[in-house]
């Protein structure tokens, strides 16, 4: 508890000393402290050379799935370049890459930034690397000046961010929150199982409890990210001001009815499963658009049986996903898509069966720190908008430990998880900037 | 052209001669001739051991694809019942089992009765195998009476019916009536070439064009099926007299939005593929029932990219089939979806391609023909139905070379293409009697 009300007097201080951070700061080198615009870009040009396709350029994207030859040859890429600022990066055992540089004060709890470089399949070149360069590109900043903030800084990049393997994301940094279930070593995917995948990039399943870290025992958690939506890049905005990470509330929607011979069997006479499911994907969407805010409702993944043009679908299994910052209102959306399902039931003689798939709660983003984002934001001249996130990150297992708080940057047509990912190199230097600006505002004050 | 007159004049004939038939039959024999219940149903049952799922009894149904180890041993087993009733079974080039009964008339044309042993993934033991064991019954009967028909009496196990294998059916009578396409004997599918498969069955692919057969070669082609609808069952009839195979339109769709972040993107900045899909394949069945008639419009076969819960789909593919007696009436359907597709790619902001993938003509069955299949029920005291074929059958391939006709006996609930798939064995016997007597009425006239 001590500890803890330390902390948030120390966030709270940190909200109005900013612009002294950047004078204490200035005070050590010749100029303000600023990142390398250069340097940022070819190292996430660099990065970007993992897991390109074959012939491929930059344009082209990356499939970086973890735990896959590219993630490990990346890693190891970054763990050189911590090298080359000076650091020793280590891997707990839930495969996270962490990296400490230490502290005028090194009994204090230090400030941890960073994000991750695993890929969705396809995807695109500055989710995750982004915010990973970035920690880096601050570390650097720091040794060019010479300066040592009075805590320790941790930078990490978290191993198995993305869902696509193992069918379930934020894999490192769940663990480190303590959320870890043996019997989830033993699963498998693309013919490993989950130990063996922790080991190929250096984890260590045998002491995997050992990665979780204790609420209280870091300063603050950070997160430079892109924000793989449109909000900001539509109103022409810099920074966002990350409030907290969105509950998503998923379901398996099982439509059964009956296959049969789609030349002989009149229209009167089907069950046909995909008209039922048809029905249920409409009125997601027009359950979810009948509210006002921002909550998101989508058919993602469908599946028909027995799939053939020539019989009439017998069992149909979909995706249901709810996202909002209010699980009450997740809960009201459910409630009127169930309502809805039983009754597209009985008008297509179907039985629709909702399952619970997932259940993640929403994660909040330290309203002090995010006082201290906005406050950097503005102190470089960028505007600013406080926005949920949409997308789950590493952040909302930190949230579990500490303060946490997010800067997004724009992302250009809202375009993410594709090769056309793209946030303009001006807007990665800023959210950068806007990143080492944090940490040393909050470093400075306690 | 004098020989199609020739057989024209015959039907016509025979339309009016039932009763003649079946006395000069029965002047052979102490009875009037008739077919075994006993001997069908075992044959059935005995047949359904091929490709019956591990475990399972006839109720199980079967798995019996077309070239698979189960159609080998099961066109073996077949061939050795044709044995057994004294005639000679030979296969053609394109792998169909033809046997030949000498007639007192042996230069006239024959004429031509069977079905197929093919089965779908997971299919029932009546689609095909009645049809193919009533034939060789016919010939049992007549071996009983040591009864000779006038005409020679051909029957047949066509090779490969079910569009299953290589994705087309009708595949063996589809080359005997003289559609064959040399490229067909390279396409692959389950890792052999068509040519390979052909020859698992004692084809000749080297030979293959020598199996078509001429226009005007053949007297007449009959064929006996289970309805697989629940026209019949429904209304309690007993025997359907097919008007004839209807037309099938086919269009492969393909939906293109953009695939985004699920979490990220807000739902007014979305082009969801799956959104404008469901609402096409509402479309088609709205459009297919808003008209009167038997016509039926199916969306069988859907896929979605990326197909993630997390990720808004960005492009789905389906197929879109329409069947009706009339071609005109699937224009007229097909018009109706292409401009709801256009009006929905509009309101959903992507784009929707409708391309043809298959064009099947409606096969008439010759009307005298008909008439003679109806005279031959109402003289069993049978019920019977004039109906379309919602199916495809072999019976609209010989439909090119002679006059055609196919009896339909109820499937229970119109079940088919499932281990469901039920007909009576009264109802077996029934349509193997109409067969009988359809036959022996076809060759008594000419």
């Amino acid at each position: 508890m001590m500890t803890r009300r330390r902390v948030l007097r120390g966030l709270a201080a940190a909200a109005c000393s900013v612009a002294t951070t950047r004078l204490a700061a200035f005070q050590r080198g010749t100029t303000q402290p600023s990142v390398s615009p250069v340097r940022l870009r070819e190292r996430l040009e660099a990065l970007s050379v993992y897991g390109r396709p074959t012939g491929g350029g930059f344009e082209g994207g990356v499939s970086r799935v973890a735990y896959s030859d590219a993630d490990v040859a990346a890693r190891k890429h970054v763990m050189g370049l911590m090298r080359d600022a000076g650091l020793q990066p280590r891997i707990d055992p839930a495969g996270n890459i962490f990296a400490r540089r230490e502290g005028r004060e090194p009994t204090l709890e230090p400030i941890l930034f960073g994000s991750h470089i695993d890929s969705v399949p396809e995807g695109g070149n500055f989710d995750g690397d982004l915010g990973s360069l970035s920690a880096i590109e601050v570390i650097e900043v720091l040794d060019e000046r010479a300066y040592t903030t009075r805590r320790p800084l941790e930078i990490v990049v978290w191993a198995h961010e993305e869902s696509a393997a193992f069918n379930r994301g934020l894999a490192g940094s769940r663990i480190v929150a303590g959320d870890f279930v043996p019997a989830d070593l033993t699963q498998t995917w693309n013919g490993m199982t989950r130990a063996d995948a922790l080991r190929r990039i250096g984890g260590a399943p045998d002491r995997i409890t050992e990665a979780a870290r204790e609420k209280g025992s870091l300063h603050a958690y950070l997160e430079l990210h892109i924000e793989q939506g449109s909000t900001l890049y539509r109103q022409s905005l810099q920074v966002g001001v990350v409030q907290g990470i969105v509950a998503i509330d998923g379901f398996e929607a099982v439509v059964r009815g009956f296959a049969n011979h789609a030349g002989t069997t009149p229209m009167n006479e089907r069950r046909d499963a995909l008209v039922a499911a048809a029905q249920l994907t409409l009125a997601v969407r027009e359950i979810v658009t009948s509210r006002r805010g921002a909550q998101v409702g989508t058919v993602g993944r469908l599946e028909v049986f027995p799939n053939s043009p020539n019989v009439i679908p017998g069992e149909v299994r979909f995706s249901i996903e709810l996202r909002d910052l209010s699980p009450a209102k997740l809960q009201d959306l459910a409630a009127a898509i169930e309502a809805r399902a039983a009754q597209i039931a009985r008008d297509t003689n179907t039985t629709i069966e909702l399952k619970a798939s997932r259940h993640n709660p929403p994660a909040s983003a330290d309203t002090r720190v995010q006082d201290v984002i906005a406050r950097a934001a503005a102190g470089r001249g960028l505007s600013t908008l406080r926005m949920p996130s949409g997308a789950g990150h590493d952040a909302q297992m930190m949230a579990r430990l500490c303060p946490m708080g997010m800067i997004f940057v724009p992302s250009v047509n809202g375009i993410s998880h594709s090769p056309r990912e793209l946030t303009t190199w001006d807007d990665c230097t800023r959210g950068a900037e806007v990143l080492l600006d944090t940490v040393l505002a909050i470093d400075e004050d306690n």
